[in-house]
Protein backbone atom coordinates (compact mmCIF):
# COMPACT_ATOMS: atom_id res chain seq x y z
CA UNK A 1 0.00 0.00 0.00
CA UNK A 2 1.17 3.30 -0.75
CA UNK A 3 -0.59 6.81 0.63
CA UNK A 4 -0.74 10.20 -0.93
CA UNK A 5 -2.07 12.98 1.02
CA UNK A 6 -2.83 15.89 -1.25
CA UNK A 7 -2.87 19.41 0.71
CA UNK A 8 -4.48 22.72 -0.84
CA UNK A 9 -3.31 25.53 0.26
CA UNK A 10 0.98 26.33 1.41
CA UNK A 11 2.08 24.93 5.37
CA UNK A 12 3.32 28.38 6.13
CA UNK A 13 3.97 27.93 9.69
CA UNK A 14 7.72 26.21 9.96
CA UNK A 15 7.15 24.82 13.24
CA UNK A 16 4.08 22.52 11.72
CA UNK A 17 6.15 21.77 8.89
CA UNK A 18 9.11 21.03 10.31
CA UNK A 19 6.95 17.82 12.34
CA UNK A 20 5.22 16.87 9.96
CA UNK A 21 7.96 15.86 7.70
CA UNK A 22 9.33 14.26 10.73
CA UNK A 23 6.01 12.09 11.14
CA UNK A 24 5.97 11.50 7.23
CA UNK A 25 9.61 10.14 7.11
CA UNK A 26 8.71 7.79 10.15
CA UNK A 27 5.79 6.61 8.36
CA UNK A 28 7.90 6.27 4.96
CA UNK A 29 9.50 3.50 6.81
CA UNK A 30 6.80 0.99 6.59
CA UNK A 31 4.38 2.69 4.15
CA UNK A 32 5.64 4.39 0.84
CA UNK A 33 4.11 8.14 1.53
CA UNK A 34 3.90 11.56 -0.69
CA UNK A 35 2.92 14.61 0.09
CA UNK A 36 1.50 16.83 -2.85
CA UNK A 37 1.12 20.43 -2.00
CA UNK A 38 -1.63 22.14 -4.51
CA UNK A 39 -1.43 26.14 -4.30
CA UNK A 40 -4.48 27.81 -3.74
CA UNK A 41 -6.14 29.01 -7.10
CA UNK A 42 -9.37 30.22 -8.48
CA UNK A 43 -11.95 27.13 -8.39
CA UNK A 44 -11.54 25.81 -11.69
CA UNK A 45 -7.63 26.02 -11.68
CA UNK A 46 -7.83 24.53 -8.88
CA UNK A 47 -10.52 21.51 -9.66
CA UNK A 48 -8.39 20.81 -12.83
CA UNK A 49 -5.63 20.09 -10.90
CA UNK A 50 -7.55 17.79 -8.03
CA UNK A 51 -8.97 15.72 -10.90
CA UNK A 52 -5.96 13.36 -11.48
CA UNK A 53 -5.56 12.79 -7.74
CA UNK A 54 -10.00 12.58 -7.63
CA UNK A 55 -9.94 10.01 -10.66
CA UNK A 56 -7.22 7.67 -9.91
CA UNK A 57 -6.92 4.11 -9.21
CA UNK A 58 -6.53 4.90 -5.30
CA UNK A 59 -9.09 4.97 -2.56
CA UNK A 60 -9.90 8.79 -1.99
CA UNK A 61 -10.92 9.97 1.43
CA UNK A 62 -11.70 13.66 2.36
CA UNK A 63 -10.45 15.05 5.80
CA UNK A 64 -14.06 17.17 6.49
CA UNK A 65 -15.46 17.49 9.94
CA UNK A 66 -18.33 16.71 8.59
CA UNK A 67 -17.18 12.95 8.41
CA UNK A 68 -17.34 10.15 9.73
CA UNK A 69 -15.20 10.15 13.07
CA UNK A 70 -12.92 6.78 13.81
CA UNK A 71 -11.13 5.63 16.70
CA UNK A 72 -7.23 5.23 16.60
CA UNK A 73 -7.99 1.85 16.30
CA UNK A 74 -10.68 1.84 14.00
CA UNK A 75 -8.65 4.29 11.78
CA UNK A 76 -5.90 1.42 11.90
CA UNK A 77 -8.39 -0.81 10.47
CA UNK A 78 -9.79 1.33 7.94
CA UNK A 79 -6.06 1.76 6.52
CA UNK A 80 -5.59 -1.89 6.31
CA UNK A 81 -8.41 -3.26 5.53
CA UNK A 82 -8.12 -1.43 1.67
CA UNK A 83 -6.47 -3.87 -1.14
CA UNK A 84 -6.16 -0.21 -2.80
CA UNK A 85 -3.69 2.73 -2.36
CA UNK A 86 -4.99 5.67 -0.47
CA UNK A 87 -5.41 9.37 -0.85
CA UNK A 88 -6.63 11.74 1.73
CA UNK A 89 -7.48 15.48 0.49
CA UNK A 90 -7.21 18.09 3.21
CA UNK A 91 -8.55 21.34 2.51
CA UNK A 92 -6.64 25.05 2.37
CA UNK A 93 -7.48 28.03 4.96
CA UNK A 94 -11.06 28.36 3.33
CA UNK A 95 -11.81 24.61 3.67
CA UNK A 96 -12.52 22.45 0.98
CA UNK A 97 -13.11 22.65 -2.70
CA UNK A 98 -16.09 21.20 -3.50
CA UNK A 99 -15.06 18.75 -5.49
CA UNK A 100 -13.28 16.71 -3.17
CA UNK A 101 -16.02 16.27 -1.16
CA UNK A 102 -18.42 15.12 -3.65
CA UNK A 103 -15.85 13.21 -5.53
CA UNK A 104 -14.30 11.51 -2.50
CA UNK A 105 -15.15 7.85 -1.89
CA UNK A 106 -15.21 8.41 2.03
CA UNK A 107 -15.15 11.49 4.37
CA UNK A 108 -13.62 10.91 7.55
CA UNK A 109 -13.21 13.75 10.26
CA UNK A 110 -10.60 13.74 12.69
CA UNK A 111 -12.37 15.79 15.25
CA UNK A 112 -15.41 18.15 15.29
CA UNK A 113 -13.54 20.97 15.90
CA UNK A 114 -12.58 23.38 13.29
CA UNK A 115 -8.72 23.08 13.30
CA UNK A 116 -5.80 25.06 10.79
CA UNK A 117 -5.06 22.98 7.97
CA UNK A 118 -1.54 22.73 9.03
CA UNK A 119 -2.75 20.95 12.23
CA UNK A 120 -5.14 18.94 10.27
CA UNK A 121 -1.87 17.54 8.21
CA UNK A 122 -0.58 17.10 11.45
CA UNK A 123 -3.01 15.34 13.08
CA UNK A 124 -3.53 12.73 10.07
CA UNK A 125 0.49 12.58 9.66
CA UNK A 126 0.23 11.19 13.79
CA UNK A 127 -2.60 9.28 13.01
CA UNK A 128 -1.18 7.04 9.87
CA UNK A 129 2.67 6.93 11.90
CA UNK A 130 -0.04 5.32 15.10
CA UNK A 131 -1.87 3.39 12.70
CA UNK A 132 1.11 1.36 11.53
CA UNK A 133 2.46 1.31 15.06
CA UNK A 134 -0.82 -0.10 15.97
CA UNK A 135 -1.20 -2.88 13.01
CA UNK A 136 2.79 -3.65 14.22
CA UNK A 137 2.13 -4.25 17.76
CA UNK A 138 4.57 -1.69 18.78
CA UNK A 139 4.81 0.47 22.21
CA UNK A 140 4.21 3.57 20.44
CA UNK A 141 0.29 3.20 20.94
CA UNK A 142 -0.68 2.43 24.21
CA UNK B 1 -12.55 34.27 33.61
CA UNK B 2 -9.19 33.06 33.75
CA UNK B 3 -8.44 29.69 32.80
CA UNK B 4 -5.68 27.24 34.18
CA UNK B 5 -4.36 24.25 31.81
CA UNK B 6 -3.38 21.57 34.64
CA UNK B 7 -0.71 18.89 32.20
CA UNK B 8 0.41 15.78 33.97
CA UNK B 9 3.92 15.02 32.10
CA UNK B 10 6.92 17.06 30.99
CA UNK B 11 6.05 18.82 26.85
CA UNK B 12 9.01 17.38 25.82
CA UNK B 13 8.93 18.17 22.22
CA UNK B 14 10.31 21.50 21.55
CA UNK B 15 8.23 22.31 18.78
CA UNK B 16 5.11 21.53 20.03
CA UNK B 17 6.12 24.02 23.59
CA UNK B 18 6.73 26.61 21.36
CA UNK B 19 3.84 27.05 19.31
CA UNK B 20 1.65 25.76 22.60
CA UNK B 21 3.40 29.31 24.32
CA UNK B 22 2.69 31.48 21.75
CA UNK B 23 -0.74 30.45 21.50
CA UNK B 24 -1.44 30.96 25.52
CA UNK B 25 0.45 34.06 24.58
CA UNK B 26 -2.10 35.56 22.26
CA UNK B 27 -4.99 34.11 24.55
CA UNK B 28 -3.22 35.63 27.32
CA UNK B 29 -4.52 39.21 26.00
CA UNK B 30 -8.15 38.45 26.20
CA UNK B 31 -8.12 35.67 28.92
CA UNK B 32 -5.72 35.31 31.71
CA UNK B 33 -4.25 31.77 31.22
CA UNK B 34 -1.90 29.80 33.28
CA UNK B 35 -0.11 26.39 32.35
CA UNK B 36 0.73 24.55 35.52
CA UNK B 37 2.81 21.05 34.28
CA UNK B 38 3.02 18.56 37.19
CA UNK B 39 5.68 15.98 37.10
CA UNK B 40 4.50 12.11 36.48
CA UNK B 41 5.16 10.54 39.33
CA UNK B 42 3.90 8.08 41.08
CA UNK B 43 -0.22 7.53 41.85
CA UNK B 44 -0.73 8.99 45.34
CA UNK B 45 1.88 11.39 45.12
CA UNK B 46 0.40 12.82 41.68
CA UNK B 47 -2.95 12.77 43.57
CA UNK B 48 -1.87 14.95 46.20
CA UNK B 49 -0.42 17.74 43.99
CA UNK B 50 -3.79 17.55 41.76
CA UNK B 51 -6.56 18.23 44.56
CA UNK B 52 -5.64 21.46 45.16
CA UNK B 53 -6.79 21.88 41.52
CA UNK B 54 -9.39 19.89 41.56
CA UNK B 55 -10.87 21.16 44.53
CA UNK B 56 -10.89 24.55 43.90
CA UNK B 57 -14.06 27.05 43.09
CA UNK B 58 -13.19 26.98 39.50
CA UNK B 59 -15.10 24.92 37.28
CA UNK B 60 -13.13 21.68 36.32
CA UNK B 61 -12.85 20.18 33.10
CA UNK B 62 -11.30 16.57 32.27
CA UNK B 63 -10.09 16.44 28.99
CA UNK B 64 -10.06 12.84 27.69
CA UNK B 65 -11.08 11.05 24.53
CA UNK B 66 -14.26 9.36 26.53
CA UNK B 67 -15.70 12.86 26.58
CA UNK B 68 -19.04 14.68 24.88
CA UNK B 69 -17.47 16.39 21.76
CA UNK B 70 -18.28 20.02 20.70
CA UNK B 71 -18.24 22.21 18.07
CA UNK B 72 -15.71 25.18 17.77
CA UNK B 73 -18.76 27.34 18.31
CA UNK B 74 -19.96 24.85 21.10
CA UNK B 75 -16.51 25.31 22.54
CA UNK B 76 -16.89 28.77 22.87
CA UNK B 77 -20.30 29.18 24.28
CA UNK B 78 -19.29 26.16 26.42
CA UNK B 79 -16.10 28.68 27.56
CA UNK B 80 -18.20 31.76 28.28
CA UNK B 81 -21.18 30.67 29.47
CA UNK B 82 -19.85 30.00 32.24
CA UNK B 83 -19.42 32.45 35.57
CA UNK B 84 -16.68 30.85 37.19
CA UNK B 85 -12.85 30.49 36.51
CA UNK B 86 -11.89 27.61 34.34
CA UNK B 87 -9.50 24.60 34.66
CA UNK B 88 -8.61 22.25 32.09
CA UNK B 89 -6.84 18.99 32.77
CA UNK B 90 -5.10 16.92 30.52
CA UNK B 91 -3.18 13.61 31.00
CA UNK B 92 0.29 12.39 30.10
CA UNK B 93 1.72 9.49 28.31
CA UNK B 94 -0.33 7.43 30.02
CA UNK B 95 -3.32 9.12 29.94
CA UNK B 96 -5.26 10.29 32.78
CA UNK B 97 -4.87 9.70 36.69
CA UNK B 98 -8.23 7.98 37.48
CA UNK B 99 -9.02 11.30 40.44
CA UNK B 100 -9.51 13.73 37.67
CA UNK B 101 -12.12 11.83 35.24
CA UNK B 102 -13.73 10.82 39.02
CA UNK B 103 -13.88 14.82 40.24
CA UNK B 104 -14.13 17.01 37.55
CA UNK B 105 -17.14 18.61 36.88
CA UNK B 106 -16.72 17.51 32.98
CA UNK B 107 -15.40 15.70 30.28
CA UNK B 108 -14.88 17.09 27.15
CA UNK B 109 -13.26 15.37 23.95
CA UNK B 110 -11.31 17.21 21.77
CA UNK B 111 -11.11 13.86 19.27
CA UNK B 112 -12.51 9.71 19.10
CA UNK B 113 -8.89 10.02 18.48
CA UNK B 114 -5.69 9.02 20.61
CA UNK B 115 -3.58 12.14 21.02
CA UNK B 116 -0.16 12.50 22.17
CA UNK B 117 -0.98 14.86 25.45
CA UNK B 118 1.59 17.30 23.74
CA UNK B 119 -0.82 17.32 20.58
CA UNK B 120 -3.86 17.62 22.92
CA UNK B 121 -2.81 20.41 24.81
CA UNK B 122 -1.58 22.48 21.02
CA UNK B 123 -5.32 22.02 20.14
CA UNK B 124 -6.85 22.75 23.24
CA UNK B 125 -4.82 26.10 23.28
CA UNK B 126 -5.52 26.79 19.59
CA UNK B 127 -9.07 26.00 20.33
CA UNK B 128 -9.26 28.49 23.03
CA UNK B 129 -7.94 31.05 20.89
CA UNK B 130 -10.44 30.42 18.04
CA UNK B 131 -13.35 30.33 21.23
CA UNK B 132 -12.09 33.85 21.88
CA UNK B 133 -12.01 35.02 17.98
CA UNK B 134 -15.67 33.46 17.59
CA UNK B 135 -16.85 35.23 20.89
CA UNK B 136 -15.06 38.62 19.65
CA UNK B 137 -15.75 37.96 15.98
CA UNK B 138 -12.56 38.62 14.80
CA UNK B 139 -11.28 37.24 11.28
CA UNK B 140 -9.39 34.04 12.44
CA UNK B 141 -12.32 31.28 12.96
CA UNK B 142 -14.03 31.38 9.51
Amino acid sequence: MNIKIVVVGKIKEKIYQQRILEYLKWIDQDVKTDLIILKESSGKKLDQKLKPYLHSNNYTICVSEDGKQLSSKQFSEYIFERTQDLTFFIGGPDGHPQVIEKESKSILSLSNLTLPHEMALLVLAEQIFRAISIKKGSKYHR
